[in-house]
């Protein structure tokens, strides 16, 4: 794909400065690019840069005030980086614009598939499943029986859904993940084994929603386990049965939601948290990687670190001390000793 | 599916109060249950649903003695979350019912299908491998080449089973889930590069397995490692090479086993936890999530938490105080200010 | 597959003691061999072994002074691990020997494929990519367009590797691991949703790489993200976007690294271990398990624990007083005690 530095400045709503028929066909960052690059300044930082860079083209703030004379043509905007990411997502839009059912797939006579999707070979569609308008299901997806896909979704390649989950609009899950697994529910006997709790509830997705590869969201027992408008979910994540993740929260790799745990909306979530199961997690709440919150949050809005769901700057003044307690025990044992010279002569 | 509440009655052998022909088509939790919904009642604190919920039919125990009139025809059984487990299993034998092979699916001549058995589209089935009678195969699972997987197994789509490997009877394993990779076995070199042990053992799973989703067993170098009867593991867990664990042992997501250690029976490990290679761990064990186990456990049946196989009732007090250490930092600092008061007063 | 004493003499460069018609079928630890059986001895540990093993031959180093009279064939070298290591290697590469195309695979038109390669049914090889000679592609491997493999690769059953990204020579990915999956990255809106940033960059991978099973590589946002020459990852890691891993660095499993972080060359990092975004590890840097790496690593070759980055022996000792801390809270109150006694004595 190649455009002139007009074409984009006119896609963007810029004012060009210098040549307008500069032909850009890649996007790349300032410090990288070369010839035929189209790139952008949005930190004051990489300003530098755009005295030495090779971009052919680079978008920039409206206010930007040039030092010296410069080699690539600009595009002025209100906001360069907002430019920018809009670019980004063309660029992807056109790239990732497959249409069209790929042969052999298995699609049952039964499933109701939109207009415009794109069905790769090897995807698997069951019985009664339903596929929006404008989804891609790429190669290797599978789709259960009586699973409905919204429309305008991207499934990429390996995803399992399984049977009754329901996934809305815009929906995006990345390769591997795995919705709708059985929840890890076991009776144990009186010889130590356990019986399995069949799991015959389902996941929903609502609309907006991404997810990472390798992912994994359980069905719920009964009901729904249900992750809700505009979650955001990374890489190998683990989120159990009948747990409710709340509208634009955000989680963070190699997590895990315990079962019934229900999460507020717009909460961030950091990397390797473990969240027990059966507690409710306030909307707005912080919580920093490697924690294990162990009880309800009420609170709304904080920020908390730790084994104990502890005020995150209370948290990191204790790990801080941890480290110095070779120092603190040694003058625990200073102090004992002066306290026994003290003490008979005190006390005798 | 649709019973009425006299055939259920029939089902699970019990005494029905109010119409043997109320009819119900689906299972539902007692404070969601709509009309046409099957519950249950076992909790008492849930009591106060039975005289509000919608349900249509409610399995309660025979000992519940009614504080007022009720809408929902109920059958009562001796107890009546059993009661209720039957059917969810039942609903749930029904509905993943699948049988035969659908195609295009890859089964090599020299493979062995069992009677019975449903072999998914684009489920592989390589050379010389057993499949045994009544087992499922999903769409897109991978059974490589002299792997064998007994009866009554269902592996769920996408999961990836090695070649050589040994799966048992009653076998579930959910999707994306791999079996036999590589042990992550490498030969420091001089010019600080590693050189790969081949790993040429394989993994035995044995009867009554449950594995979660986008879980890692790999093959021993050499030997098996080694998955006992019973054993339940969650989704995202790392089993390393030349592992054994033992019958009926529970082991949470996001936790990983290295190599050749070998964990006892029943023991119950949580969520994120960390076991170090070449160690033991005692049958009865229970570890805390987040643990990371550094040591052998050679005492049964106890409980341990933390960094260093810490007994659970004194890790977690250690733990309370750590995030005191502030406080006691600062009482520390007022005592050495207090002695140092004290000392010339009485030494000079 | 059969061999004689005598042939795998010759292949490993020994010295016969024994019967060098003995036959060997299978190779196994000398703890556990059967007749039949090759196996070797070099850890002196397990000398004892050497005069009960059923093996029928036993591959031994030139040092090696026999006690007493024993059963097995002997192999003299002057390395026997290294000479096992050698027989494994040629073992599995006889074994995994798999060529030729299996049917139905999706091979686009406009794909490259090399000589010698090996595709597996159910495989998916998108527009212009580029698979290299004697390059296996397992089932249900999908490789996106113009993607380009190297030669003498192993892509185990179910690996998915999106569009535009380039893997090297000799690199093996196991099962289910995902390259190339969009990066985890959100522009915060005033209404609190999330906008998605398109990741329009790829993922490089370096000759000699090996990458465990069900791990992820997210592809750049711009630019790449790369595995350096070497590097051997575990199951179940997370690379963010724009990560640089260094030459010959090992990462155990449940390991996440965080976007555009760079690691030097020759690391070793422990399992479950978590290291934050935008920061450097120096080369030869050592990481505890489970510990989170927060800021930059200056110094080389050292070794680090716990959440603050700190010396790992120090680590070790604040840990171990970490469990101490029920016992010096009580001091701290005794000597409290104590010194309010003294106080009144010598102040008032």
């Amino acid at each position: 794909m190649q455009f002139t530095a007009n074409e984009i400045c006119q896609l963007i709503n810029g004012t060009l400065e210098g040549k307008p028929n500069s032909v850009v066909s890649a996007l790349a960052k300032i410090e990288d690019a070369q010839a035929g690059d189209l790139s952008f300044l949005a930190n004051p930082k990489y300003e530098p840069f755009l005295y030495t860079t090779k971009a052919s083209v680079v978008i920039v703030n409206d206010t930007l005030v040039l030092d010296k004379a410069i080699t690539a043509t600009l595009i002025r905007v209100a906001d360069a980086y907002s430019a920018f990411s809009v670019l980004l997502d063309k660029y992807n839009t056109l790239k990732l614009n497959k249409t069209g059912i790929e042969e052999p797939s298995f699609i049952h006579p039964s499933a109701k598939i939109g207009t415009e999707v794109y069905i790769g070979a090897f995807a698997y569609i069951g019985v009664d499943a339903v596929i929006g308008n404008s989804t891609k299901i790429y190669p290797h997806t599978y789709i259960g029986d009586n699973t409905t896909v919204g429309n305008n979704c991207t499934l990429f390649s390996g995803v399992k859904i399984y049977h009754d989950c329901v996934i809305g609009n815009q929906v995006i899950i990345h390769a591997n993940s795995v919705v709708g697994s059985d929840g890890f529910g076991f009776a144990p006997q009186k010889d130590g084994s356990y019986t399995k709790i069949s799991q015959i509830g389902n996941v929903i997705i609502e609309n907006d929603v991404e997810i990472g590869a390798n992912t994994c969201i359980d069905r719920a027992t009964m009901g729904s386990t249900i992750i809700k408008k505009g979650v955001k979910l990374d890489n190998l994540i683990q989120v159990a049965h009948n747990v409710e993740i709340g509208n634009n929260t955000v989680i963070a790799s190699l997590s895990g939601i315990s079962g019934s745990t229900k999460i507020g909306e717009n909460c961030v979530i950091g990397g390797q948290v473990g969240i027990v199961g059966h507690i409710s997690i306030a909307k707005g709440t912080q919580i920093q990687a490697k924690s294990g919150i162990n009880r309800t949050i009420v609170e709304e809005g904080k920020k908390w670190g730790g084994m104990f769901v502890t005020p995150l700057t209370h948290h990191l003044k204790s790990l801080a001390i941890t480290n110095r307690l070779p120092e603190l025990d040694k003058r625990i044992f200073e102090i004992e000793k002066t306290i026994n010279k003290l003490k008979p002569q005190s006390n005798d």
